[in-house]
């Protein structure tokens, strides 16, 4: 019998970033998420999951000794229901940040400087200039303001936007509003970016009374999670012309290839890649670094995800 | 014969902003660009230029008592040949800034995040993500670094960016560097911003042998002037994949149909639409209004460019 601790990471890499070696104490075999997992996961104690791999789910089933999970996304929703209730869950909160801030203004300046129509216009060798809306000058209400939220409102206000944040609660010192506001603050949105993550609460947050809210015209953002939007809702607003969006989550997700909604003119569609740019790599390996430092230690891992 | 002097505008929702009427001193009649020009302009000697209009340009023939020129476009290439020495010449430096900074960042994080390759998929309901590069920790070297630059150096700053000042000649105290050092900065580069003008000195500033200081898969991003871009030497560096390029400005402008930049997979081309956004307006109204009331009290109009 060992008396190190078991430990799945994600990139073999890791360990030139701790000078050649795992921590003392631990026993660290490397499973990228593609192709068979190890043997002998029995007395895997943390699983530093790997990042958008389809056998990186799978194991999770496989794990009985597991006491920590790490996630390398914000949201958890896809873990949550599969690991026992003491099992300690850490997300990636912050790892994303720049990746998924970026796609959003990147989203944001393509829609409103009409970039797809730019891109259409260039299959068909077609110089055809014409006046666009901009980001300057724009309203922008976020949508879950958190870590990823102040990323995007930093690059806006770089950008001549005006910002309005709104959280799940109101926190006036912070100038964060809760929903209850959105009566008064959706009318005056150009532009409203979600950045949700999924949970009960946020099921359908932006459905058919809040999008009639919003003025002609306001372009709708999503890179939170499909399910915060009322996709049929979005679908009525955006077939008929009144409201435009810019989607990197759906519900359904994947978009079915028959769904109504790739065909919209007025609608710009990214297949689930805000978190998924280079920007993540170099992050993402110095934190689980960080981690695995601390595990070893036997102190307590940041961010922990609260269980009720 | 009256003692006002003659000026032609190109919005008459100007007088809006003066309190319903023109400056005392001033007959001001409204030419847009469109259709024919008014008659009587014999005697006109302020012309603000009606901006990105056809008739506009070919007015100046017909103007034999020009004493002013205010154009709305930073750069002065199409006017500088055809009016007297005498004439004051006056251009819209500032009221573009956030328009074309915004498309040069919308391009950047477009080509980045492969929003094109999106698009792309889109138009055949295709939802297949993949890893992409990313703007943030990008190194950009803005080339003709004024006020634009400025404005794009604010935003790429936001995005986690690095920036490299780089114009015609080295102010050390601003930290903005020469072309001399060019062959120091470029090899280092993620991104190269061109946004200088259109003038002797500049043309074909990136030729041959700056693009191949570039390192492989560098992006160069033009909303400056195309005649400043070696199109031949960029052509040969996109066609073989070792650049990739963000083309607001080409040269031959427009691009001619069968121009091979068209279908370059890792070349995204807009048709000159850096300045051509709602956020040009506002400013550009407040702007003209102030030049006329400096042009009615006998004042100094501002944005003088030098003429040799």
């Amino acid at each position: 019998m060992s008396s190190t601790r078991h430990v799945l990471v994600p990139w073999a890499q890791l360990s030139d970033r701790m000078g050649g070696q795992w921590p003392a104490g631990l026993r660290v075999d490397v499973y990228d998420g593609d192709g068979e997992p190890p043997d002998g996961v029995d007395d895997v104690e943390l699983y530093v999951m790997p990042y958008t791999k389809p056998g990186a789910l799978a194991l999770l089933d496989k794990l009985p000794s597991l006491r920590v999970l790490q996630v390398l996304t914000a949201g958890v929703d896809a873990v949550i229901g599969r690991i026992g209730p003491d099992v300690r869950l850490h997300n990636g909160r912050g790892l994303h940040d720049a990746s998924t801030a970026e796609l959003a203004l990147g989203l944001m300046l393509a829609a409103q400087r009409e970039i797809p129509h730019w891109v259409d216009n260039q299959r068909q060798a077609n110089w055809a200039p014409h006046f666009t809306r901009s980001l300057a000058d724009s309203v922008v209400v976020i949508l879950g303001y958190g870590s990823i939220g102040a990323a995007l409102e930093r690059r806006l206000l770089a950008c001549e936007c005006e910002v309005v944040r709104v959280a799940s609660r109101p926190r006036p010192a912070e100038n964060i509003y809760g929903p209850e506001s959105l009566p008064e603050l959706l009318p005056k949105a150009t532009i409203v970016a979600d950045i949700l993550p999924s949970t009960p609460a946020t099921a359908k947050f932006l459905d058919a009374r809040r999008l009639a809210m919003l003025p002609d015209d306001a372009l709708v953002v999503n890179v939170g999670r499909g399910a915060t939007v009322d996709t049929e809702a979005l679908l009525t607003e955006t077939a008929s012309g009144r409201l435009r969006a810019a989607l990197d989550v759906t519900d359904p997700e994947p978009l079915p290839a028959d769904h109504p909604l790739w065909s919209l003119p007025n609608v710009l569609i990214s297949p689930h890649v805000g978190g998924g740019s280079s920007t993540f790599y170099p992050r993402a390996e110095k934190f689980v670094v960080d981690q695995l430092r601390r595990f070893a230690a036997g102190a307590e891992l940041v961010n922990l995800v609260p269980r009720n």
